[in-house]
């Protein structure tokens, strides 16, 4: 019924953006269309640019334009600390809520068997080469809690501590200023059990 | 703090987009990152030649990359039709909701002469015209019920009128399947005072 368009090719593309729904997408397209030219010719250019351009990180394996990342070159930072992360967003949202001044690892996914993601997949080699520089002293796993998320936890735990690596976990438990009773029950029963002294 | 780079252009230049904050931004950029490039490639193709060459429709003003819009070349329309809307949006939801076959007229906004929009930025030259062709018999107002809104809708009846064109404009009132006690009190004030014989 519709004649196809550059009106609606564009509606349509909006909609591979998460959490676009139709509507949205028809928002977006009229707002840039009739208010903000400009802003949708500087978005057309950096996803062109970023998609063409951005690759991982030798070293890391996050998200970069460069063949080592600028976290990974900066010498302000402490080695002996490395932060073992699943997705590049976990490193971009641990460096705005935290003052942690180590670097990161990213495994870009999970140990998941029946997808057929391996240690492999997920840069292991690369994270024992790190680990075999013998520069870290404390690796922070900040893996999800889900099955997968646990069992690459505790594949992880056992490459360090061949290299005698202390490994510490981010705490799970109530967010700050959350109520009780909106908490999940699996959230709730973890910050139970895990109960500390108050000094 | 933060060293200038394609993922944080890309993430600045999402936040174009209505509704789009900086942790939508932040979402969207690393889901076509990590998992929809070629998404991404196509919607800065598509941003990009939608920007270049979608322009106005010469006959009824709605967005179109087209001299006259495919709705205005249409044959199989009722040209005795003519309903006047304020954006090109709001031919887009009208096509998708009713079963209108006339035509319409896209005014780009409402009068607001402290705002510098008089009846020569929405057109109403074209308008005039349109009702000289002396095809029009029934001219419908679809424009929004602010006092501008308003204003506007008053000035195209009087236009109207000089041409002997019938005028309705859409009902305004309680929304279906709304509940009484979550209208707004213009809204059922309005459909109070606008209440009909029940036959």
């Amino acid at each position: 019924m519709r004649e196809p368009s550059l009106l609606q090719d564009l509606i349509d593309s909006l909609r591979c953006l998460p959490g676009v729904g139709p509507k949205s997408a028809q928002r977006m397209a009229f707002h840039l269309l009739e208010r903000d030219r400009a802003g949708g010719e500087r978005l057309a250019l950096a996803l062109d640019k970023a998609m063409a351009r951005i690759g991982r990180c030798r070293r890391c394996r996050t998200l970069s334009e460069h063949d080592v990342c600028h976290l990974c070159r900066r010498t302000d930072r402490d080695a002996s600390f490395l932060c073992v992360v699943e997705n590049p967003s976990d490193v971009m949202v641990l460096e705005q809520a935290t003052d942690y001044r180590g670097f990161y690892f990213v495994l870009g996914g999970r140990l998941s068997p029946l997808d057929g993601i391996g240690p492999e997949e997920l840069g292991i080699d690369q994270l024992r080469e790190r680990l075999a520089e013998q520069t870290v002293s404390e690796l922070i796993l900040a893996t999800t809690t889900t099955v997968e998320g646990e069992a690459t936890a505790h594949y992880i735990r056992g490459l360090a501590d061949e290299y005698d690596c202390h490994v510490t976990r981010i705490a799970h438990g109530v967010p700050l200023g959350g109520e009780l009773e909106y908490v999940d029950s699996g959230t709730l029963a973890h910050a139970f059990a895990g109960r500390r002294q108050l000094f």
